[in-house]
């Protein structure tokens, strides 16, 4: 990573006081938020998800490229001191794009995060990967797996109904249990070492897929090993916010500002109202 | 309806060789194709699935227009002597846009053939309508039945988790019937004389949904209903089809060929290849 620099004209606090920018094609990324202000409580945070135009994960690549470089290009302009790029299919198709463009701005995806802390926790070990069935067609874990850890064991299962569960809301339950034992059984061929949860909407599911996998699989929530990665990121570069209050939050979307309250809710762990959602025009 | 017209410079047996164009955002729509299929089995039918920017539930009203109407151009391009949107929420959108558009092109969407399938049978009763979110936010099947019949009872009920259901393939067994009930016992305040599924994905949950909601109840499937209006609008029209041999189908779409292929093989109930679908831009 290029050595940080300061905004033009901007003292090292002022710096510090900018927010991180956390984006995302939709709600999802919210995840990742969450376990950011539990990691960094006194940080301010601006999260844009890119509700008009989700799901990426169905576009070609270099949409989802355009598409990314215009919502980071919209954080940025809110002045932003690290962006989080809390989306997978963005992560894996786009994070080159984006250092590119953010230039001074550490630009952090999910992916690396989550494939370091699988291969941490199980050197030359077993993992399953659970992910939407895009992010399976773009191999992105198994690359940043196989080069961190040439000899580890890769599947990597798509596990579409689990979006749908934690929109709607039903991530405990004998119906959420059933969905995530038949999909561990589809990936049968043995018990992993780990399950990594490759997309950010699993982390609400996290209690249902460890309860279902049993004792002895290290369960790797992404968006919790996101967050470590972005306190790394934070203190080597001298970023980090002093207070002695909590940090602020905005959310800005592209659209639907009623759903994503509702939905983004559940991700957040609170009530939202469409009132605490900005719209905006990317 | 005003009176078909054909083509000009064409004559009328020409004219009724031209195929049906079916439109969805999706593959959803394939239900209706296949319906069509089913009941007119001598057309020839080209489908329009804009896969490059579904879903079309999340977007405002202006942005489903525009798709709409661009990809009713495309299909007119392509000649068509009849225009199916298969797509609830174009359907409650967009309908008096393409008719004025296509001018001498009959346009038949699926919200009418179900209301008007319900009310016929159960007058003045109690309407259960199965849909997505976006569908009971336009409250699109409230007005269509409340105009056929004011003394109708209506109530709907969002089913997300239906669409994952017939899209992932798993339309039959427990983890189905465990989720249809859910949405059914919410939906509770007393059993309804019909349940309308009100989205294109739900005739592949027909059977389980039947099964679960009992004898007693009509289950108004809107890709048959739908069909079945095709056909009066051809007839009416003295445009159907003579032929000895059975219609044709091509399938167009905006993007994803392969799950095109994968997941529409399941509505249509047969094996499709990505080489089966041609890509278009709108």
């Amino acid at each position: 990573m290029a050595p940080l620099r300061h905004n033009a004209g901007m003292n090292r606090e002022t710096h510090c006081d900018l927010p991180i920018g956390v984006f995302d094609s939709g709600v999802g990324g919210l995840t990742v938020l969450k376990a950011i202000q539990e990691e960094l409580p006194l940080e301010n945070l601006v999260y844009l998800g890119d509700t008009a135009r989700l799901p990426y994960g169905t576009k070609s690549p270099a949409s989802i490229e355009r598409y990314a470089t215009q919502a980071a290009a919209k954080l940025r302009e809110q002045g932003i001191k690290a962006l989080v790029v809390a989306c997978n299919t963005a992560s894996a198709v786009a994070l080159a794009a984006l250092r590119a463009q953010m230039a001074d701005v550490p630009v952090i995806g999910v992916i690396g995060p989550g494939a370091t802390a699988a291969v941490a926790a199980k050197p030359g070990g077993k993992h399953l990967v659970l992910a939407t069935e895009a992010t399976v067609g773009l191999r992105a874990y198994r690359a940043a797996i196989s080069e961190r850890d040439p000899g580890a064991e890769i599947q990597e299962q798509a596990c579409e109904m689990l979006v749908s569960l934690a929109e709607e809301g039903w991530s405990n339950g004998d119906i959420a249990r059933a969905i995530v034992r038949r999909y561990l059984d589809e990936a049968a061929g043995g018990s992993p070492d780990t399950i990594i949860l490759g997309c950010t909407h699993f982390p609400l599911l996290k209690d249902t897929i460890r309860d279902i996998a049993g004792d002895g699989i290290v369960v790797v929530d992404s968006a919790s090993t996101t967050a470590r990665v972005v306190r790394e990121v934070l203190e080597t570069g001298g970023i980090t916010r002093k207070s002695d209050s909590p940090g602020s939050l905005r959310l800005l979307a592209t659209d639907g500002a009623t759903r994503f309250a509702r939905v983004g809710g559940q991700f957040l762990g609170r009530d939202l109202s469409h009132r605490d959602v900005e719209l905006v025009d990317l």
